[in-house]
């Protein structure tokens, strides 16, 4: 239960504790805090040892702060010497010039003279990045971290950190980096009322019965590790919003959030439901041609930004699964975002407009088809305050979709990408999927928009078509569990978000290999078998889960463990079901979105659109997205299609099988209690696959009547049993149960 | 954010940090994890100084374990060498027999021959005591700490740390100890999908997603505290149950941890919903007549022992707040208790049947009354293995009731107690409220059912009626939360709660004491002033909240706030309104229950139902709770009802603010997460209160007509204002608001 680090501890430490300190680590009683349970993320800070020591500390020898004591140049100290000392095991001396070497000196121009005189070029950082650099300062050699902004200094002393953290050498610095994206944002699917939308890591980290008077040390350590990656935003609740959130009691409560996340340069934003003026304060109507509904959101916006002067803006899921929207009143989605740009333009705040806006009506369209028929025409029409918020995919968080069309097809118009970090469609809290190589994949994908090279990068960094407002949302996978995340593995997603938000061309890899280091030890012993492990982990959920670009084969409801039987019915819309989607019949399966079919591909540039269309120059992995496909055809490996897509389900289990092995040797390299909490999710996430390619194989033979092919195994139970067993409360945090009792066995 | 607790580390450590071990401490990074945040509750373990250093390293020498290393015995070692180790700052040595002065031996008389030589006169502890005895063994003094059963010694193990840690002598020591109750439980009301009902401190502790293959080390930790107090059961499921908690799914989760808990002692409860055979197995009916039923009951406890070999028992809610039960076949509690305790009783189980049943009717007598109504006709129909769970008070854990008229009245039937250590009608989590009064002033009142002296203790105890199966439940206030309740005070009616329970004789006052010391420190300059404030606070609350014997005031749904203006009406049954029980109008206030009136008190011992009876005799605290007394009445100290009415409410706010002072003045003794934490929630009861204050004497002011006495201040805001502001999500974790948005200024 307690479980003392010894692995991890220097044998420096060990000897003081010889002395007789041991107490002060059994003493914990109920739970050393010594254990690691992750609460300290990728900002653990633990001693280098050998060689590395004694060069990091001759790199750092005293710390230089390059200006007045503001909130966050003191934030951006503390934070060095809680790392340093971490890592190198003793406190270094403040100074108020350099005065030895491997002096630290940060702060900005405008703070420093020694600064502006070491003319780093900062011009090139913006507002927010910064430049490390080795340098010489009255003949000594420092290190001196200087941005433009406090902010800029602080990403860099936290790069700076990361440098030692993963054990770059220091010796000769030259670093220039600047945030490539200017919103770096979580999404925050919160309640009000302490449950998560889509959460798996406890309730709300925001405690609103304790705010105002109440201000959690959890804020401040969330704080610190957003700033470490670069994140600058929050939204605090639901997009699925209530009217509460904009009452004066809970403004209060969020300026003393916002108080607390300011000095750490993030900013807070806030989820708006479209028909607020009714619901508070009981106006006839919400349209925005009303110019009693205008006023009242003036009013409303100038209150917020009395109580919350950094104010970001608003994030906005307008005529969307239910919320009111423009549409209601018979106006487009740009009059309804131009509504809120306009009253937040005077304050500099910002509208993220959600583009997830699609019609349940059974006769409506292909529904990935929807958002882009409603959004595309309306390019130029909205506001310079506005940014539209694409999902990755036309669709909704699967395992893999294509990149959502509208990327690039909007030059006149900002668009940011939406992603989700929480594991919503993925296995949620217990599967081990490192996102980044689903982020990469999606941000590397060519829109073709204006030619070879416009790839989504391009489109949301600003650079294809120049805009400024650029910017990219995660939707958090952040709750109030110890561990922040439900595990530790999903703490790499938070990481690899902020990273790839920074620069969006980064390497998913690397960024695992930092992470690795970071929160667990630079062993490449270690290392290499784990970023492997991280690497092919989401390949493994799409193959046991929607493989060949099969797409939402989830449960109903708790989109947890496999229902491709889903078909619509009263309760189902047919766009939510899994049936609309595999299109599986006698003779194959898959959707049609060709020409002869719902003609989606044409929403992409010609050239991503014919090589989509064609049944043979179709990625493989997108096959069954675009074309429904007969069970015999052959596929480029030369097996039919039946026989290639039951390998792939054996295929997802086998991967998780071989992960779990590959952790199960590495127990020496992790303190116990990290260790048993991967290694018992990893067993979960086993069965997890063994149901998912069971009850689907199961299925898929219900729908094709072909027989196994060889070295495919029968599944277990009958089908019937498949859809009748199921986990009723996984999901929405909150929610009633999804499915009746069932009674049997359970099967996995 | 993060605070190094220098105040409370000794010398020696200080010393020793000195020589290096400051990275230890520093590299936490998020959040130190010496930083004193509540997680280790009162099993601290702290260092101990001075004089009783030595005294106590005197006393602990050495460990003798006195039988084979069986799961609950090596638990006890481990809880003595952490408890000891981390006291006395050092290691002891383990040894098979006493071989120096100062030894421990601990162990049943049948694992230690020794043990068994001493004639220690365990017959008298039973099979979950225990003795602490001074003892010589081969000529060297030493401890003895036994019991007829490991548990019984893990409970004296724990009893003996808690002498050091509140810093008794233990140098000559003759303890024996039995709990006076059988079952000591604590109910959750957790739901499955994660919220807790009525719990203020997260989401639920029970992570089902993670279960059965990861065992937070959590568990253990709540296992332990439990055992610490003598706590021996968990319901884990709320009382409004769903079905599904009987499904394997469920049980194979259960299992898992009932395997963590059963090392402590503790066993694991269900709460089931009566038509399970229904919901689960669409069985027709549910009618306990039925043999199909009967079967289904006896196939599903045989299912549960098979997954928990040592499972418990039923809880049930039946004919309660919609809860389903016996009622709907025409039958009585008793016929539905005795069907689960008939299929329960070949293995030992027992049924915990609450007596909460009320109708809604608006038609239906005095609410208050209906449970006496319905049981006390039943004395004797109830299976041996049935216990009556009654609540302390008639109506519903208000902030002061009467005894439960049921208590004593039948001499036939099993009677456990059940309150509320959640503290859903008294402020919640961020009020200062010690419960510990509350108990005791419940505990020790007299029934008179056989005559004098036959006190709610000795009922719930079975020394009146001679019953075995004795005990007492609380509803949990743990949560998710790192210090488990909500907040650090909150644990003290967890601890206080499982005190009362293994001796409801035990006084209030005393355990407070205890738990302050363990909880923060032995310097009286700290103890006596934070016991003083614990020991008055939950009379604040009564006085700001529901004075003079009122009830129910609160607002409707989250019962957070004042709400004595809520009447009866379309969506709000009478007797879950205010006015309800106020009764208040232009000529009085209170609610008649004398013979002209409910005659409520008549279901009281004829001496008791005089007192209450009396207008003058009647407890002044409860006079509005039985009597509809005028404005103009002249209270015993002289003044009128609504001058001494009124003065209550300023009383409550004063205390707050008394206790707010205190607090202030104790930074220099407390850890600073602890004390900030404490310091903001006080500021908050003080607004709470003030709010209480000024809404109860605007509402009060507008139905008697009459001005305010001198020394009260008329209320800041209109009446209007108090009815139109509300908390729209406190209470019930994962419901819906309330109460409509409220758009004016924040008057709290």
């Amino acid at each position: 239960m307690t479980h003392l680090d010894n692995t991890l501890r220097p044998r420096s430490v060990r000897a003081a504790l010889a002395l007789g300190v041991t107490a002060l680590l059994i003493v914990s009683g109920l739970g050393t805090a010594r254990a690691a349970d992750g609460y300290r993320l990728w900002l653990r800070y633990v001693p280098v040892h050998g060689h590395w020591l004694e060069r990091y500390r001759q790199a750092a020898t005293e710390l230089v702060p390059g200006g007045p004591a503001q909130p966050t140049l003191r934030d951006t100290q503390a934070e060095l010497e809680r790392g340093l000392s971490g890592m190198l095991g003793r406190a270094l001396p403040l100074a108020h010039r350099v005065t030895t070497n491997g002096a630290i000196l940060f702060g900005t121009p405008r703070g420093s003279a020694v600064i502006r005189s070491l003319r780093l070029g900062l011009a090139r950082v913006g507002s927010q990045g910064y430049v490390i650099r080795t340098v010489r300062v009255d003949g000594r050699r420092a290190t001196v971290i200087a941005g433009n902004s406090d902010i800029g200094v602080l990403y860099g002393a936290f790069r700076f950190l990361r440098l030692m953290q993963t054990r770059r050498a220091v010796r000769s610095l030259d670093i220039v980096s600047r945030p490539k994206l200017r919103f770096r944002i979580l999404d925050f699917w919160d309640n009000l009322n302490g449950t998560v939308e889509r959460g798996y890591a406890g309730s709300s980290i925001w405690k609103w019965n304790e705010l105002p008077q109440y201000l959690s040390p959890r804020y401040t350590a969330f704080a610190r590790a957003c700033a470490s990656i670069g994140i600058n935003g929050v939204v605090l609740n639901n997009v699925n919003a209530t009217p509460y959130i904009l009452t004066p009691l809970y403004l209060g409560k969020i300026a003393a959030l916002a108080a607390v996340l300011r000095p750490y340069g993030i900013r807070v934003y806030l989820s708006v439901p479209f028909n607020a003026p009714m619901t508070i304060s009981h106006l006839k109507t919400a349209n925005p041609l009303d110019p009693a509904v205008r006023a009242w959101w003036r009013a409303k916006v100038a209150q917020i930004y009395h109580y919350v002067p950094n104010f970001g803006g608003f994030l906005a899921k307008a005529d969307s699964e239910g919320e009111p929207g423009p549409a209601q009143y018979g106006l487009t989605q740009a009059q309804g975002a131009n509504l809120f740009a306009r009253v937040l333009a005077p304050y500099g705040g910002i509208v993220m407009w959600r583009t997830f806006v699609y019609s349940t009506n059974p006769h409506s369209e292909d529904r990935v088809m929807q958002a882009y028929d409603i959004f595309k025409p309306l390019d130029g029409k909205f506001d310079a305050n506005v940014i539209l918020q694409n999902k990755n995919g036309p669709l909704d968080f699967q395992p893999r979709e294509p990149f959502n069309p509208l990327f690039g097809a909007m030059p006149k118009t900002n668009e940011m990408m939406e992603v989700e970090i929480t594991k919503e469609y993925l296995g949620q809290q217990t599967s081990l999927v490192y996102l980044g190589t689903l982020y990469e994949e999606v941000l590397r994908s060519d829109t073709w928009a204006r030619g070879r090279g416009s790839s989504v990068a391009r489109v949301i960094d600003g650079s294809l078509y120049g805009e400024r407002d650029t910017g990219m949302a995660g939707v958090a996978n952040i709750g109030s569990d110890r561990n922040w995340c439900g595990s530790i593995f999903n703490q790499s997603n938070w990481y690899v978000f902020g990273r790839l938000a920074w620069n969006p061309n980064a390497s998913a890899r690397a960024i695992a290999a930092d992470w690795v280091r970071m929160t667990f030890t630079n062993n490449p012993a270690f290392v290499r078998p784990v970023v492997h492990m991280m690497m092919i982990s989401r390949e493994a959920v799409v193959d046991y889960m929607d493989p060949l670009g099969l797409a939402s084969q989830m449960a109903a409801g708790t989109h947890f463990g496999p229902g491709p039987w889903v078909h619509p019915g009263p309760h189902m819309p047919p766009d939510w079901s899994s049936t609309y989607y595999s299109r599986a019949n006698a003779e194959g399966i898959g959707f049609n979105r060709t020409a002869t079919g719902s003609d989606a591909v044409s929403q992409y540039a010609p050239h991503v659109a014919a090589k989509f269309a064609s049944l043979r120059r179709c990625p493989q992995d997108l096959l069954l997205w675009f074309h429904h496909v007969p069970w015999t055809y052959r596929m480029r490996s030369g097996r039919t299609l039946w026989d290639s897509l039951l390998r792939h389900y054996q295929r997802g289990v086998d991967t998780v099988k071989h992960m779990r092995r590959i952790w199960a040797g590495l127990s020496r390299y992790v303190d116990p209690q990290r260790f048993r909490m991967t290694a018992a999710f990893l067993a979960s996430q086993q069965l997890n696959a063994e149901w998912w390619r069971d009850a689907s194989i199961a299925y898929w033979e219900s729908i094709s009547h072909l027989p196994l092919p060889p070295g495919i195994a029968p599944p277990p139970f009958p089908l019937k049993d498949y859809e009748a067993f199921c986990v009723p409360y996984a999901g929405i945090s909150g929610a009633g149960p999804a499915c009746p009792p069932y009674n049997g066995p359970v099967p996995y």
